[in-house]
């Protein structure tokens, strides 16, 4: 049999972190820190990689289904290069190039954030593979940082799909960050997805956990 | 005459900004962006130019008597190189890399964020001008953020040297750093000082304004 101290201690624990109506008050989430990369459509896909190329999977990443593939591009803007930009699969409808603000820079781009899919009136930079080069109109984009979670546990936080929350790191460059929008699917992995100069910035390293401060 | 309804239009203006002790409660601090620069002993400053060489001003910085030289150099670590870094002038007793965490994994050197001068045990790199090389045995740090602020305005602000504050950035990136280091001088301007990777995750720009939030 527990004492008495030993259920006072377990209940303020737990009260800790789930508040009276049982929602987790503030929960570890893992980051996802996301380095340069492009989505790239079957078709461009074939102009860089030749006539019915298929990507091939290196590694598989945290969100279900997606992978990083062995395939790397050069990018090109007016001002500089960046090579060996890695290409994340399956193929989709549209290319998409997420840079870091500090890779605006470097290619002479302007950096515009944007969410996922969000790219109308965004730059466009030149992508080279071993076959081929697309110019790409617009596509190019700072990816606003943004938190991945599934249904069940949206709910367990007290959260829905395009609530916009605070997220913070600890340590010597502790940051909060504001405006971080949830994106909820029961295909998602709860994930906190932030770009290389927002990890830097907050000292944070791929897999380190952050908590929802509001 | 002003009626009763103006007056408490301006006393509600002026309290937002001033609390009842007459301190300001929240201020506008310029930003200074600090793109990746190293400070050069004059010994070093030989090696690397020639005998006798003295630093040639092309710009002031914020701070009084620091300025932009023209001079740069090579910098050169085990995983890559990073071409035309600033010196800062003018010469101090100890040479001193400052650079972004991006910077740091490009040149292959772990990122270690100290206090400016605070750099034992950190990493070192190699040095290259017009007329030699300097091999660093230590000195390349990833600056702690900080804010410059004169003794009267720290007063006004109700700081003091080495307190550890909070500020705030606005718009889609938001953003507020934690343990931002006070430094109180009356040869300082108001300035809060971050690196690159630290701007580009708030969307900041070289003078634009943040808040103190705590």
């Amino acid at each position: 049999m527990m004492d008495e101290n030993q259920v006072r201690t377990i209940v303020a624990e737990v009260l800790k972190h789930i508040d009276l109506h049982g929602r987790i008050k503030s929960g570890s989430i893992p980051c996802g820190v996301s380095n340069r990369h492009l989505h790239v459509s079957q078709a461009d896909l074939e102009i860089l990689f030749g006539s019915g190329y298929a990507l091939k999977q290196m590694k598989p990443l945290s969100q279900p289904a997606q992978f990083a593939a062995e395939e790397t591009v050069l990018l090109v803007g007016p001002k500089g290069s960046i090579e060996k930009c890695r290409i994340l699969g399956p193929v989709r409808p549209a290319t998409q190039v997420e840079v870091s603000t500090t890779d605006c820079y470097k290619l002479g781009v302007k950096p515009v954030v944007r969410d996922s899919g969000n790219t109308a009136g965004t730059p466009g930079c030149v992508l080279v593979g071993p076959k081929g080069a697309v110019t790409l109109k617009e596509g190019v984009i700072v990816a606003a940082r943004h938190m991945h979670i599934s249904a069940v546990e949206a709910s367990k936080f007290g959260l829905k799909d395009m609530d916009r929350i605070s997220i913070k790191s600890s340590g010597t460059k502790s940051v909060i960050f504001n405006n971080v929008l949830v994106r909820v699917s029961d295909k998602f992995a709860l994930d906190f997805h932030l770009d290389t100069d927002e990890a830097n910035a907050a000292g944070i390293n791929n897999g380190d956990m952050v908590e929802i401060v509001a």
